[in-house]
Parts: structure tokens; sequence; C-alpha cells
């Protein structure tokens, strides 16, 4: 292959979920077999790129000055869900699962990794729960050792001290439509330490 | 999400491979993940779309006079390998299984999706057989209808006439490594008759 097509072939693959033979595919795409959709994308991603911004208050992706969620005057500010990652807040505006506000940390604490809370979204966070009237910081963080750690650090750095702001973490056990055979030992465990009470005094379920 | 975001989105949606989610993934990281990889991405999409064109000769991409395979002297000209698409003749070097030259259709037959030959790279076919000394065209096209009625087509239209010119078509059974259980009735069928048959003469195998 030609140098010029296996450059963009590299720079293809560092995407996410691109392989090299993935890669490959989109870059003869482009370059041979659908060489007209070419220009309108290298025009979306560069007008983009100058278009969006981090949202000053939450992290979300924006265009103007607040992104269209902290923007809305429809959700209700008294809970705020703190996620990773923008995909994990369209994930769950996709869902409908949540119609409060955000906060976008741009990952998770790693010590192994190193990254401290210096290279997370923290910024503001502070304010927001003493201005916005939050009544309950939902912590959307991931289920695994770097996910809890970031969790025990906002509770101790940001939630101590604001006993009238409830905490809470997202559920966690078998996924809808998930079959208790295939799950893993770690779900497993964490569906049994969730599981609900039912209120049996009232009579069957 | 903005509506520059959503532009974004919906071009990477229509690459071969990716889906609505794995485009998502892709434009986040380009647009607000990994921002400093969007630049040489589109430098390296833009140079390349000027620098490549196809080969002249056989369809294949090229930056120079003549692609790469082309223009090289140590390749085997007496074998003329036909293909469909570029990533076919890629794969093919890969397990290098060919160490002659390629024919890119870039294309099969297809009367239902109204592809007839003036749509496919039949251009220069003939002077090539007439002209490069092939013995052997090797057809390495698809096992479904369209490859066949490709294969017929340019027996009838190149092949007839040059009967110096031996056909071949690639093997068509089971996968390397592949279990008869999983394989569909069609591969079955085609690995029943392309069967070779053992010299059981000369002893046990």
């Amino acid at each position: 292959m030609t140098a010029a097509f296996d450059h963009v072939r590299q720079l293809l693959k560092q995407l996410p979920g691109l392989g090299l033979r993935s890669a490959e595919r989109i870059a003869l795409h482009l370059l041979a077999e659908r060489p007209e959709r070419l220009g309108p994308l290298l025009d979306a991603l560069r007008s983009a790129a100058s278009a969006l911004r981090r949202c000053p208050r939450c992290g979300n992706l924006c265009e103007g000055e607040l992104c269209a969620i902290c923007a809305d005057p429809r959700r209700d500010t008294r809970r705020l869900c703190v996620v990773e990652r923008i995909p994990d807040l369209l994930a769950l505006e996709r869902a409908g699962a949540h119609d409060g506000r955000y906060h976008v940390l741009h990952g998770k604490l790693s010590p192994i990794q190193g990254v401290g809370p210096e290279h997370l979204n923290f910024a503001g966070l502070a304010e927001r729960l003493d201005e916005e009237g939050v009544g309950e910081v939902i912590l959307a963080l991931s289920n695994d050792i770097e996910g809890e750690a970031t969790c025990h650090y906002i509770r101790e750095t940001f939630l101590t001290a604001r006993p009238a702001v409830a905490a809470s973490r997202i559920g966690f056990g078998i996924p809808s439509g998930g079959a208790l055979t295939y799950a893993d030992p770690a779900t497993l465990k964490n569906a049994i330490d969730a599981r609900r009470h039912w209120d049996t005094a009232g009579g069957a379920c």
C-alpha cells in the first residue's frame, strides 16, 4: 500500500473501537470507493471542532454558553448525577433515566494510571452543590475499583461537609434481560448484596 | 446533543462497520476527549485524497504512475488475479497467497442492483491479457450468485477467444480452522464438490 494510505489507516486505527481491518475498510471507503463522502465529513469535523467546547458548568459538550441540559429550565436541579464520561451521560439521556442535571468528571481516579483528582473535572462541583439547590448527588460511576475510589473521594471531599445533600450510588446487579447462568461472580455477588427486601406483610407479590 | 455534534455523528455512521454507538464514540473521542488527534487525521485524509488515485492499469490504489504491484518487476506477470475490491487484494497480499498481478473490478455484476459490465473496471483487461504474457487468470471473486455471474461474463467475454490463457476460480469449502458442525449447508456442499481425491496407490496418508 502507499505511504499516504498507510498513514491514514494508522491514524484511524487509534480511534476507539477500530482495529486494523476496520480502519482499513474506512480508509478505502473514503479514499477509493466513496470519495464523495470525504469532503462533507472533513467539513463537518472541522466546523464541529471549532463550534464545540465543554460546558463550563457541567463538562458536557456545548455550542453556546451552557450545554442544552444546563440551559434547560425544565431539568430538576435538585438531583445532580455525576458521570465519568459524556457517553455515560448520553446513555442515561437515551434511557430517560435521569431528569436532573449532570456533572461530567471526564475520567475516574486511578492511582495506577496516575489519574489524580487534579486530572478530573471537579472544578465548580462544590459551588454547584451550594448554589443550585442540589438535594441529592447520584454517583453513576463504574462498578469497579476506580469507580469505588472516585465515589469515596467525592464523599470525603464534597459530601461529608454537606449533610443536607443526600448521596446515592446507582444500583448494581443483573442487567435487564440478563440470565443468572451467564453472570460473572462479581455481578452475582453485587446482585445478592443489592437485594431488596419485600414487604411480605402486605400479602402476595 | 448539539447540532454540530449530531451532524458529525450522522456522517460517521455512514462509514462501513460503524453503527450509531461506535460513530458517537469516535465523534466524542475526536471532538471532546482527544481533540489533539483530530488535526493530524484531517491533514492525513486530505493529503491522501489528493495523492491517491486508481492505478490506470489494475485499479488498485496508487500514488505514482502505477501501483506498487504493477510497478514491481519481481511480480510474476503470468498469473493475473481478478478481485472485486481493493480489500480483497490486500487480504491476498497479507496472506502471501498470490505473487502475480491483480485486476480490480470494483464490484461484481448484479442485475438486481443494476450493476452491469459498464459499471465495473473491465477497461484494459483484454489488452492486459494480450500484452502482459498472462498464462492464467485466477478468478478470486465471491462465492455467491453475483460472483458466479461475473466469472461467467469474464469467461465469455475475455477467455473463450483466448484458449492459450488458462482460467481458474479460487477454491471454496471449509475455512482453515473451521469446524464442519458450524458450517452452513452451501459451504458443506461446496466442500464436498471441491473434494480432492487421494492417490491411495502410494500408501497411507
